[in-house]
Formats: C-alpha cells, sequence, structure tokens
C-alpha cells in the first residue's frame, strides 16, 4: 500500500481566529500547500508541470471539520491521491491531531491545464503514468457537496481583486474566495459565536487582479448558505456552500 | 549578552505572491508571531498578561526589505527587545537567509494595555523587570518612518471588517491594514512589476467587526506613497506609508 504524505503544523500565535481557532484562510492554503509538496516530491509537481506548460488547477474543494484545532495544538495533515480519471484526479485530505483524534477532511478534484491550449491534458495519458501508481483507494468521508443556486441578482458584497489576493500564477487564490464568503457570514459565525463545519468549492473560472468580485446569496442564515462568485461581466467564478453548526 | 530569539521558516507554496515572493501578509504575521513567541518563552507573553487582564498592543511597525525570501528559500527571523521605557518597548527583528545574508529588517513599538482601564501600563513599574532582563542594545538599520499626512477625504478603496480580518482579541489583524494599502497600490505592484521596499504604519485605533474601513490617500506613485485608514466615524485607525522600489 502507497504512504500517505504527512505535514506537521501549529497552530501559532496569529494563526486563529478571534476565539482561538485555527483560521480557515491558513487552514485551506495548508491544504493547498500540502497537495503541493506530496506532488512536488513524487515528479507531479509545480515545477515538474510547468517545465511541460502545464499547470494543476482546484476545481473542486470540501473541507469538513468535526473541530478545529486550537491556540497551541499540533496536527498533522495527511494527503493523498484516491483517483486518476481522464480529465480529473481527486485528492483526500485528512487533519489528525498528535493523539489520532480526527479534526476533519477534506477532498478535492484538480484537472491538469495545458497553459497553450488552455485545455485539460489526459491524464490517462501522462508519460509512466506516474499518478497512478501513487493512489490509495480510500475516501474521505464527507458529505457530497450541496447544489448551489442563486437567484439573487443583487450583491451582498463585493470586493476588487487585488495583488494581495493573487497567487504565483497571478490568478485570485483558491482560499480567498472562502474567506470572503465566510465574512458573508460574518453576522453568524462572529455575532452569533457559530463554528464554521464544512465548506464546498466549485471553481468555474479564474479571478484577475483588478476583477470586481460580486458575492450572491439568496439567503444566509444561521445554517449557512450558498454563495455564487461572478465576475462584473456576469462570469461565475466560484460557488460556495457553507455549512455552520454550534 | 542576551540572546535573540530564532524561528525558522521556509518560503512554502501558497505562501508567495504572484512574483514568488514570500507575501507581505505571511511576513507580517510572522513578524508577530515571533514576537509573541518570544515574549511568551521569558513569561510576559500573551497567557501571562491575559491572566493580569492586560494584553500588548502593536503601536509602530516597520519592515525594510532589501529582498524577498523566494519559493522554497529557508531564513530565519530574529528578534529582540531593544528598550523598555515608560509606556512602549521597542522590539527589532531581522529577516536572514541560511547563508547569513540578510534580507530585510523590521522594528515595533508596543504598549501593554490594561484591559480594565484601557490605559497603558507603566512598564518601568512590572513586577520583577522581567522585560528589562532581556533588553538587547542594538537597533535595526532602518531609516525613521515618514510623516503621513493626508489631505483628500474622498476615500480610494474601502472594505467592511469581517470575521476572517480579525485576531485573536476580536480587532482587525494588523497586518490586514498593510495588505489593504498594498492593495491600493497594485496598480504598481502588480500591473507595472515594482517591489515593496518599506512599509511603515503607526496604528491609532482598533477596527472592529462592521467597521467601514476607509482608505485614503494623496497622490500614490510609482514610488509609493502614504495612506491613511479611518473608521467610517472618521476616527483615524492607522497610517501606512509604502515605498517602493525596482
Amino acid at each position: 500500500m502507497q504512504m500517505k504524505h504527512t505535514t506537521h503544523f501549529v497552530v501559532e500565535p496569529f494563526s486563529e481566529d478571534y476565539a482561538g481557532r485555527l483560521s480557515w484562510g491558513i487552514l485551506g492554503n495548508q491544504l493547498l500547500r500540502c497537495a503541493s509538496l506530496h506532488a512536488g516530491s513524487h515528479g507531479f509537481g509545480y515545477e515538474d508541470m510547468v517545465r511541460d506548460h502545464r499547470v494543476w488547477v482546484l476545481s473542486r474543494l470540501s473541507i469538513h471539520m468535526d473541530e478545529m484545532p486550537t491556540t497551541g495544538c499540533e496536527y498533522e495533515i495527511q494527503t493523498w491521491v484516491s483517483k486518476v480519471y481522464r480529465q480529473f484526479t481527486d485528492r483526500q485530505f485528512a487533519v489528525v491531531g498528535r493523539d489520532g483524534k480526527v479534526y476533519g477532511y477534506a477532498s478535492s478534484t484538480w484537472a491538469l491545464i495545458n497553459l497553450d491550449s488552455r485545455s485539460a491534458v489526459d491524464l490517462t495519458g501522462m508519460k509512466d503514468n506516474a499518478l497512478f501508481s501513487f493512489v490509495i483507494d480510500e475516501v474521505a468521508p464527507i458529505p457530497s457537496p450541496a447544489r448551489v443556486r442563486i437567484t439573487s441578482d443583487a450583491p451582498i458584497f463585493t470586493h476588487r481583486a487585488a495583488y494581495t489576493d493573487l497567487d504565483i500564477n497571478g490568478h485570485v487564490n483558491s482560499i480567498r474566495y472562502i474567506q470572503m464568503a465566510l465574512d458573508c457570514l460574518s453576522e453568524f459565525i462572529y455575532k452569533q459565536n457559530l463554528r464554521v463545519q464544512r465548506v464546498e468549492v466549485g471553481y468555474a473560472a479564474e479571478g484577475m487582479c483588478g476583477d470586481e468580485l460580486q458575492f450572491f446569496a439568496n439567503e444566509l442564515t444561521a445554517t449557512g448558505g450558498g454563495i455564487e462568485v461572478r465576475n462584473e461581466s456576469g462570469t461565475t467564478l466560484a460557488k460556495v456552500n457553507v455549512v455552520l453548526g454550534e
């Protein structure tokens, strides 16, 4: 059996939210970092792909946390590739405490985009099928993401994408959509002191520097809700579903 | 001579800006984290202070980087207390590469606020004068901060402070002001591919969840400029000066 890739972390000062819980922004970027380190250590990482004018693009990400580690807690993120199909590959994550306690899981789907043709590479045809040899047939136990269908056309929040929102590809960092979606729910998360239990994101298009990101929702309540992010041309960039709990 | 407190870091994937340089947001929070770890390891940290209804409040922060470490680079942050006076204490930082190369320096000033009276504690009267015994009389070689005087009353950027902006005290995280100030300069930093050389911040009041943060500037150019952040009541929260270079 293949090994899972494990990275150790501690919840450091200035990486927490107002309640001392690891912030979702930090956790989200740590998941992406672990994915990147795992891929890189096996020859299918960012550097390897860019040499061939290819880049991994995140298509879906669901994160379900039964509990967030708090200040000073040690935890590890385990990640593994669970499936490879023609245009996508699935990667799973577990967030595990030092004592073996599972804080939560995440599940993601990625495509490999050819930067010249802007189309998805057929993963089944990749040389050596390196990806396939790392598949572990085990899926994180996370509910299927809810479908987000927004009918409202009045944005509840807008943000002009700028320098610090950008990732190394010059696109709005995938996790920024999660942060801004949670900000739309500040009233419940902060003022009513509720907990973010699950975040599900479907990424549709890249946000660029200068784009006005517009956030639309039908109704956001103490149990959460769906949010669609569009640019000012009306193109959907991402759909986010947030589940809150006590 | 007292030892400086040293913490090791690597520029990890998803902690960089569009050009692969360590992001200012990550660096800024790492500086605060190192300050916190150093103070905590010597009995004057967050936990120790909160027990006595006191909290360290950042009053000034200047960061000057000759160069930013890039993806994969190992670096360390050294920090030490350089001075203690009645209502303030100065803390210095050096960002040093594995080969001893100095990437840059930072300098900060802190006050210890009594949470009951909301006034500054007289540091010279602290029990055991623990702080004093850790003073290293060495100041980071950073130019004095420029005075920021904004006459414009038309905001160039506004942001409603929300959940993910908040730190563990429930205030807008100090580094968020830096990020948003840099975002006001996106045109130069990203589109003209300029480098952020120095950031100077004077913190005046706390931003709260729900506050509309308004950013004012006289003129921002390819060499940078001053930015004042106010809430919607007109109270100045912070003044930021940014120096750009090639």
